[in-house]
């Protein structure tokens, strides 16, 4: 008999579950013989409680969900490290559930974690950066995190109280338009993300009131929206190089469409930064792997994703958190960004 | 009552457990007025028999383990994109373990995967790309997947029956040789990779023996080991660079450290292809994403994935299945080699 569960040992002893239940955790005294004649199976076969009937038992299964719309974008692989390296010390394991942001797989993958009981659940992307999210949506994570604690990474829902940690994105929007400013940048165009999603959303308002702020005009024309991959950066930046009057420098909405802006200036035959500067957002791997190593705004993925399962833990031991939870972004100024040329 | 579960139900219907698992799953009669009982629990309190339990009941989880030695080498995430592609129609979910290559990691998380009776393992790097394993290592592989199915991704086990899915990676090092001879390079390069892992002394195998085969000469001064980092990558051509006389294309042992070699390459003012070609291996995102677009050898990772997960299935199924599949690697012609320049 190699997978001996509770079960068996329960049949062979012809008691309950909940008996063999109870001498395995030692919760409520049982009949002497009755636990000697249990015990004397369990050592028969070797049994060792498994993982799986020891938490149905607690009531808690030692896993966490991440769900994450693009394991591709190395943005999240590296919260998912962060994560892990919190989650380990304290034995717990995930479920990773990749859902290119579409709704109808987050829906999916959140009744698999509410089936498979989860302990907590770490959510990224998709619906929770959405401008407008529809109720339903909502609902369907409000109703789960009344059982099993949510996290919301970089993201929120409306009317909800789910707990957050986010980078202030904002703030990172300014960091990068007052870098620009500082080098003497005054036409500055914004590209790459979708005008519906909040992180898109978040920037080109920081962006456009640190303009003002300054005295320079906030110019819709240059801010081109696309996608976040790095084709929608490159087809952008054709675009603005191909415009009569142009902006000096371009903030992209991440390092993908970055480097995707990175390659049309190049493929032009134009240099960087002498006739553009590129700011990226993230600090991915990416933003040091090209050529000129990119300047970008530092999320602290690996800080999020640790900081997500410190508030998990916390949650989960009914400790008192904070509804959000903000990290401070960091501007890494590096090649992709120079004075503006007379 | 939140979380009721199976053992709620049967002590308030006081029967055991089997009991209600077999109204629950019908896989037994039970007499009528008990299951009567039952129901009226069940349906008083709305109770779905969550996956959990009914996992213990049919002994099997719906979840699979992969583990993989780097989340951020995008190659990896793109395996786990074609596994859970797959793996979704067939309704299972994966715990994701990330080990950085290392055993001790590895044989933790192996036990944790044993623990949560995952239905079947995926494994990647660390100990099964090991040109000697300590037989300590293999017997915690080969032990456990007498119990459960496992499938080794690129990598082997000595002695070991163990099923695998690999890309040809030898046929791919010669496929790089040629195309670079074929360009009318005499002398050719090889950087990165550990010289202890299979996965770098089977490139250099083929790489030396497809060279001999056209009559060129083996260099192994011009072979120079690191690790699988684009700072290795820079760090070693920097070498190859700085030496009297030097290759005029380099074969590089992944996506990474090609990037690294065009890196320094530019560094020092040089051209790509002009003064040097360069290839990569794996055709990740990375590829395409710099400039030059790299030439580089498509180990088919989606499709490896995806394979695996096939495999696992017909394992679960007490199908049969091949111990060895080879997948066809694909050389990718990008703009990072040119012909040979007199």
């Amino acid at each position: 008999m190699n997978h001996i569960t509770v079960y068996d040992i329960a049949k062979e002893a012809n008691v309950s579950v909940s008996t063999v239940s109870r001498v395995l955790n030692d919760t409520a005294p049982v009949k002497k013989s009755t636990k000697d004649k249990i015990m004397q199976i369990i050592d028969k076969y070797q049994f060792q409680p498994n993982a799986l009937a020891r938490s149905l038992l607690k009531k808690e299964t030692g896993t966490i969900g991440m769900i994450m719309p693009d394991i591709t974008n190395p943005f999240f692989p590296e919260v998912f490290l962060g994560a892990e390296s919190e989650a380990r010390i304290k034995g717990y394991t995930f479920f990773l559930c990749n859902t290119s942001g579409d709704s109808a797989r987050e829906s999916e993958y959140l009744s698999i974690l509410s089936e498979k009981r989860v302990d907590g659940i770490i959510f990224m992307g998709g619906r929770i950066n959405l401008a407008r999210c529809k109720p339903e949506l909502v609902k369907e994570v409000t109703d789960i995190s009344s059982r099993i604690p949510v996290v919301l990474v970089n993201g929120q829902l409306p009317n909800s109280n789910i707990v957050r940690v986010s980078t202030d994105e904002a703030k990172g929007a300014r960091l990068v338009t007052q870098h620009l400013i500082d080098l003497g940048h005054k036409d500055i165009g914004f590209i790459g993300g979708v005008d519906h999603m909040s992180t898109t959303i978040q920037k080109v308002k920081a962006f456009k009131s640190q303009l003002e702020d300054s005295g320079l005009v906030y110019q819709p024309d240059w801010v081109l929206h696309g996608s976040f991959s790095v084709r929608s950066g490159e087809e952008l930046m054709k675009k603005m190089i191909e415009m009569k009057k142009r902006p000096t420098a371009i903030f992209c909405v991440n390092d993908f469409t970055a480097v995707g802006a990175i390659k049309a200036v190049s493929e032009h035959g134009m240099k960087i930064p002498d006739d553009f500067s590129i700011v990226g957002f993230d600090d991915t791997p990416l933003a040091t792997s090209i050529i000129p190593e990119m300047t970008t705004v530092s999320q602290k993925s690996h800080e999020l994703g640790k900081t997500a399962v410190q508030i998990l833990t916390k949650l989960l031991n009914k400790e008192k958190v904070k509804r959000l939870t903000l990290l401070e972004p960091e501007l890494m100024i590096r090649k992709s960004t120079g004075r503006l040329k007379n």
